[in-house]
């Protein structure tokens, strides 16, 4: 069966200050860059001939993708890119430092903020007015819960994802630290409670395969 | 109306050498790099804002589209790869220096080869192994001639990209020399004979407006 395989971006300017994230459109570091090259390094040697790859909106994600399509030679490769892989939307707690918000909340609100299944961040006040949501319409998130941005990102993995696994489509992608995590509390069924263990590292692939049933028979990251 | 914007990849390899190129999978110079950073520079001034890109599946094109959508923020724009927006298929001329082709040939065809509407380059004796082109079974050409080239690119023109004019959607396609003056015939209304006389620059956006029956209203050159 075929292969999929996750990874997230490579590091951002956002990641190296230490600020929440989100949906603000950050660039790559030359550090970020470089995990890129890297992982595609590894990844050619695993020679996965990919039908389909998959991002989201942002471009630390989609520069990362390109790197790696590029290098491994396969530039060719469609890949869609949908709001529904973007990073879990952090409300009003984006642009913000950490360290302030941990002063502000308190080291277990912080925690669960960051990390838990189910806490929603403060919301914003009013839509992002940015023409990539304009279609969107009232799906736009005013902020989510780990949860909120898994519901969103299911339809694109019954409707786009799982079907070529099924047709035996090898897929990539690159994506995002909280909403890969939603993925992967799905594939490798974790509980509520144990997902805030999960850490998924920048520009490290994950590589998944299936059964006919899409049950996960092997995983390993490189 | 809608926006449509097309233009040639930055300066390759092969442009650069003066070699026949075609289907071969050439790398853009830094020349052909800072072509697309130019091209972005004026495209941005315009502000027009893409629902849609395409390219072929020709790593000079893909790459040069990667730079402009960078360098215009709007890296998020979905882009489809198609094998029918690649160049035109040089047959047997295909990776050799045109000075020894002209040699063999003479200047007279020569030219034909190079810039007539209907004249077949001498043939492939088999077909690529690419798995790019796979799925293309019979459609895979073994040489085309820039009439052949147009006639399996007005499907896709056809299902793919004047629907969405029509759908009022902006947009840009960053393709290859040869099939974008088989387009440019197309949509300029240009006689077999005259074809020849159609130049297309490395890296210049061409900008066409449509009227709602999708007639040319106003092209410029930036």
């Amino acid at each position: 069966m075929a292969y999929l395989v996750i990874m997230r971006h490579g590091e951002s300017v956002a990641n190296q200050q230490n600020v929440f994230t989100g949906w603000s459109d950050v660039e790559l570091t030359e550090k970020g860059i470089q995990q890129a090259h890297i992982a595609a390094q590894a990844l050619k040697k695993l020679n996965i001939n990919f039908q389909h790859a998959h991002t989201s909106y942002l471009k630390r994600a989609i520069e990362t993708l390109n790197i790696v399509l590029d290098d491994i030679n396969q530039d060719y490769v469609n890949a869609t890119k949908t709001w529904r892989l973007n990073e879990r939307h952090y409300g009003a707690l984006r642009g913000r430092i950490k360290s302030d918000v941990k002063e502000q909340y308190g080291v277990e609100q912080f925690n669960l903020f960051r990390r838990s299944y189910d806490t929603v961040p403060p919301l914003l006040k009013q839509h992002d007015v940015d023409r990539r949501y304009q279609r969107l319409g009232v799906q736009i998130p005013l902020g989510e819960s780990l949860k909120m941005a898994s519901d969103r990102l299911m339809p694109y993995w019954a409707d786009q994802i799982a079907p070529k696994l099924l047709d035996n489509q090898n897929q990539l992608i690159v994506a995002h630290g909280s909403i890969l995590r939603a993925l992967i509390k799905y594939l490798d069924n974790i509980d509520d409670s144990e997902i805030n263990q999960v850490e998924v590292p920048n520009g490290k692939p994950i590589i998944y395969q299936f059964d006919e049933k899409l049950k996960v028979i092997n995983k390993k990251t490189i």
